[in-house]
């Protein structure tokens, strides 16, 4: 049996990493912010790749805050967990509380059922820019720069590509745009910022979540997370409202 | 707002840590074996909690086979995933294939769906065992055990406990249960052995997925997966049954 | 009884932090100028919290001069030490020696016991700024941090916050306070700067002890002691004064 | 000034390891019960000398239960505690709640002020043996072994050397005792077995604590202390007779 | 362009592997032994995969001696070295001289044009075993075992099986067969007993060169390599018998 | 017989790395550039010693695009790869596909043929540098920098240097020329710019490959090779002009 | 025995360390150009404390040249090595050659036999510094620093301090000396320059050897020590002068 | 001048290593046991060669007791440190105090004087056995295994060989000698067993120093060393009488 399991293995990883070389968007990183944005932009079908360094899908929201398991989230924010299906409990001043693990895998699904592609294990090293527009990026194994091997990369290309990997906004330092890096925190202005400083950051590259805070050096939020999720959405109405121009 | 923010996910996070230190069954392992042990006994109304090392579900499934995104499964076998929404490609030999990541999730979805807690960054370090059954598991952060640290762990009890850590079959060794390790691969042998290992092996510990093949030393079989969901579905039942009793 | 333990261990360790999670003051590190500093504070009814990185009080003063285990102090400014206790020998030159895991374990109970709180194992990987003013840190598990994984923080609100984190500086540097580093080693100079460098480098935000030569490039001092204590008093008394204001 | 600093430390540094150089009982490690152990010892008057690997005390204690800050102990066996000074909250079952960090410091108060010493960043890396009798310690800079520096050790002589190295009973390893390991967890009986095994398991050479339960292979208990602290008191006692048969 | 080498370096890749996945034979390990056991068996029209765990062939040969650039071979076993062209200097005692780094690349050179493949950055995990014969081997990328990521492995097919991996006989270990561990140092007659050693260990797995002496426990010889190449010869010849019966 | 194998080695090898000493062109690096400028400069009759830092030939070129192991190269760039016998397969757009193990096998054997050394586990550490010129090179074991101990190295004078050390620039480095680092991914102007960054960089010293795109900042290409081919060349025939004017 | 034994290493040991806290001069760094420096200033009775990070003398002398165990020197330049004993054999062009490992013992033994004393396992972690004057070192033990533990330094005095710490220049760039590193290697040139930036380079700060090299960014030059030599004896010349005036 | 260097330092380097690949006796380990062993023989004119792991003799002498920088030696095993010129000062017990460095430096001055070789950064990493009889080592670069390249080793002959590794007694243990390990620590009886274990253990291997004690488990003794000299001299001394029987 293993004479049959072999290639098929082979031959359908290969078609699906062959599908992920070109796509209308490559949404880098799938934490909260990158799986609703690729959520929101395969629900209205556009051809979208989740790019994730981890194995794994959640990013930074399965350990809740210090590991205690719980997120909260603004009432007026809080419209895409329960589109979603998560279970939103209601707190002190307007916050609702959620268990992380459950809205990861939740956002997860939905992208996923809308029709997105997520391909894990796989590292973005560089970009691929083309008389100054990103035309997508150059990928890794992660396991290949973890063993430290000297292999070369491959490029998959996208009309654009959306830099949600977090306060490290690593897309974007490797696009050479320069970046701040997280500010202090102060919970009600960080949620504002984040949203307000998703933009496209160089033509065809767009930053959302933490990633667009560290670009401009906003503050930082903690476990609440509607402005990521909020900023998430917004980089996919922009991306869709440039794709339908 | 960070006044209101720290004390909501403290208690809820204490809550629902406080919630999962008294379950009906502990499933140790949020692979493909234990998501599907935990989501048949959660359909069945059992109060179930699954314990994770990683901050992620899925454990070695999301890979595929050396990477290469795809896993396969005998179409006998394959009637969890399809009750869970997994897309199924027909394929050679009677096999489907199907994407490792989208199984990961659909079935912790499914299991989250049906009432299973799922608690993240623990590590169980041995277990609880009172005149020669166990009774749950001692468990401590994964960080501090990467860190080293000097600190206590606490008990989480349960009436059954189920050893879906993979081929290190890490709670059997803790409960003093002889592993022989993964045999040589063996693909067919190996789908039929891990569901017939799959028992009681100490009063209150069941063993479920690749941790039933290495206790016995049965043979491996790389990226199929028919065999572990069976697994996992098998230790539901033989648990249900005692739990009905 | 496991069923006692863990809840009890769970109810009673979360209300603590969630005591620490709005204070007076909170003093980071508790090394001599940190406890001093608490102690003081403690003593005027403050309500204070400090938060220590490590699993254990004393910062880098229980290993002695080169782990000889051995202090000095000036007989001028050792009255911190002989009020919690420490057995002081008269040396050369107005200098008092003094055992310093004694004198480390006095400051500590003296702090305990005047009503501060210490909480252990936390890592600041941050402050909360709100218009300019400090008004607490962000804090994570210090194993979250040395097993470097992905976990948000949680904040920690305060009045005022106090940097006695040593020459690391480190709040002070995460406040975004230049830090010019330890200067080269004269003792009689270092133990009177230390004194006059400690105040508020930002609103809301107190430097002492080591932290506060660091910030201004003082001279260090090696093991002796006076200026340490008597910084960590300075500070105290400065915040006491706002306080009540 | 610093002309003074230094040859006082190296005096007054010298003398003190000099005056630990022979001692009546030197306790390894100060943990719970080597801090109880010394502090019984030192209360009668016997000349004692606690090493300790770490530059600091309090061994597993002060992170609690898996970090959450408290500690239980059943009314029966808090008299130590109290006796040091340890606030004690009533809770379920005849359980005492307690703050580690406070109970860590308040022992080793406890123990300075009856008069024992405490050496520390000292690790034992064999045991001085004579015609068969264990005659005390042999020593290393905790610096030099985490190095891996190639530096000879020195001898600290005593009548009696206690194990209270925790579960890695690390004195009995050295000395050539078998060392089982802790077994499963199991709270009630833990708390007793800790009392009964502690004992002399070879002339000169007492164990308590975690080590004594792991040289028996007996249940380990979790964030529970009164038999740790019962048994320190214990070989306290049997020792306190040898000497003064 | 990219658009375009990304799809024909997937699909080329794709179906270099999937040839890979059925061979006649699989040498695992592209050492002396591997290389000239691989080319003696294409020139035959055997269709063989070199397993190479390293990006690079020629195994322990090119650093030569202790880094000095020379190797040496007796007279009566240069045949194969003559063969590929690597030029041979006489020196004393029957022994010819040569450049390890030009006899690596030479034999390799051979094997490729006979018609070998060579699969690079690919380590064996274990074997494939079906009713007791070794089927061929169970691999994954080298990057992922050294990354310590949980990813699944695939298998490749082959009649037989060559442990070429040097003293470790890892495919040996893997299989099953005792291992003794090469022996002290004996050049003559190591020489010899390589050759003799060099056989089917258990149906479908030879052994050959330094695994085959660790095998059996026979003497090492340092950097003459005529036994080396004569048992990858054997090796060749004893699997050609069989292929034709 | 070993007290002939050891005399042999030491001499021969002595002898093969006292001729390295003094030669007319050092090429440092054994990747695609690097042995193809060899290979250009050998068939002219220079005399002419690669300096490997690895053990091993072949660079970044062995592992294909992210382990798939194919390279491409265009049409019009191909003629070197013709030349050593690789095996080249039409594919789309006018590029052609080869295996990157037996390409980078068959340039260093053709280098050999021609008449170049290579030595490997040797690490360029600094330039010879006289009056402005570069004289050669200081080399080091690459086991002795890895082992990180204090041991001097050795000078390997030459008329000119080729730094072909890929996007590290390393011997550019050591030299005090700027390096840009490589920009980011446009394979088909990265491929002319290689080529045309191919320079004398500073009296005696040329830079080739990637080395010479990393100087200039210019694009990286990925997996397609002809340019790297040809900067070898083109700086083998720059320094043949230069040795014969 | 060890009751004598122990006291008798602590009060020998304790007294020599105290010995050293206060000198005429401190070299620090016991290579080539330290040990000659010491030598030199002990033969005119100066009382001179050698601080070495190592546990054991010789510098980066004794591996050779790439571990090639020879050393060379011009016939100009090797009075010292001849004083000490030294065994040389006249080479090509007025070089002299001799082993490194018999250099070393030789210089060292040349050393203490004038009286200088020797203390190893140590390092400079700062300088002491009193209005602008460099009074001395600031020193940890090795182990301390390797093994990352938080513990206080001392303070060892002298009149002058001479940096012999190689091309690291530790103490200079400690003292906020500006050091340009060693530039590339030109033997010649080299040999002049080391002895020429031999000076004083802040008040009661002098540099010897490759530190002073590094210190002006002058030439390198490999396993050449007379430069080395010359330079120790220059600093120890200017000491003396200063001493004397 | 880099033209005259290296070729002189590499002829005279490889010379050097050349007259060690054969010699009359190998000591391995320059520590105090095996410089004493090589002494002795090299006085009575026996061509002896020293390798040692390190780039540095002295062991692990150097250190002191605890980095207390000094040594004891009881008066009647105190000649061979005066013959070499230690000053050795009285102190209680019938004990003589020394410096370690000093000593360590002495005797290798007085072996290099007496006509033995010192080869350093070399590891043993197997003996050459000719019909049971071990015929020297076989060796490798120090750097090369730290490492961890794979590279093949060179043999080094020998009539006799000394394994004077310290505790690890590797030379042994390569020998297939079983290493029963260190005892506990009892200076009085351990003087006396380390000279009575000084013996051959196997045809043409003997055993010295602490490596004797290690071979049977004999005491362990601190830093007092007569006892070691007297092993090291009694190895050499039937040594000699075989060599002249």
């Amino acid at each position: 049996m293993e004479r049959e399991i072999t290639p098929i293995v082979l031959r359908e990883g290969y078609e699906f990493i062959n599908d992920c070389s070109e796509s209308d968007v490559i949404v880098v990183g799938a934490g909260p912010a990158g799986l609703t944005c690729a959520y929101e932009l395969a629900k209205s079908d556009v051809d979208v790749t989740i790019v994730e360094r981890k194995l794994y899908v959640g990013g930074g929201m399965t350990g809740g805050g210090m590991l205690f398991p719980a997120g909260v989230i603004m009432e007026e924010t809080a419209e895409v967990l329960e589109e979603v299906g998560v279970e939103l409990r209601p707190a002190e001043a307007g916050l609702l509380a959620f268990n992380p693990v459950e809205a990861a895998i939740k956002l997860a699904n939905a992208a996923l059922e809308a029709g997105a592609r997520i391909l894990v294990g796989i590292e973005v090293e560089d970009v691929i820019e083309r008389r100054g527009r990103v035309c997508g990026v150059v990928v890794n194994w992660t396991a290949v720069k973890a063993a430290n091997m000297h292999v070369d990369p491959l490029a998959l290309e996208a009309e654009y590509t959306v830099d949600a990997t977090g306060h490290e906004a690593a897309v974007c330092k490797l696009a050479g745009i320069e970046v701040k890096g997280e500010g202090p925190m102060w919970a009600e202005r960080g949620e504002e910022l984040v949203v307000k400083h998703t933009q496209e950051v160089k033509p065809g590259l767009f930053v959302a979540g933490m990633a667009a805070s560290a670009v401009k050096g906003a503050y930082r939020m903690g476990p609440i997370f509607g402005g990521m999720l909020e900023s998430g959405k917004k980089a996919a109405e922009e991306i869709l409202e440039r794709l339908t121009e």
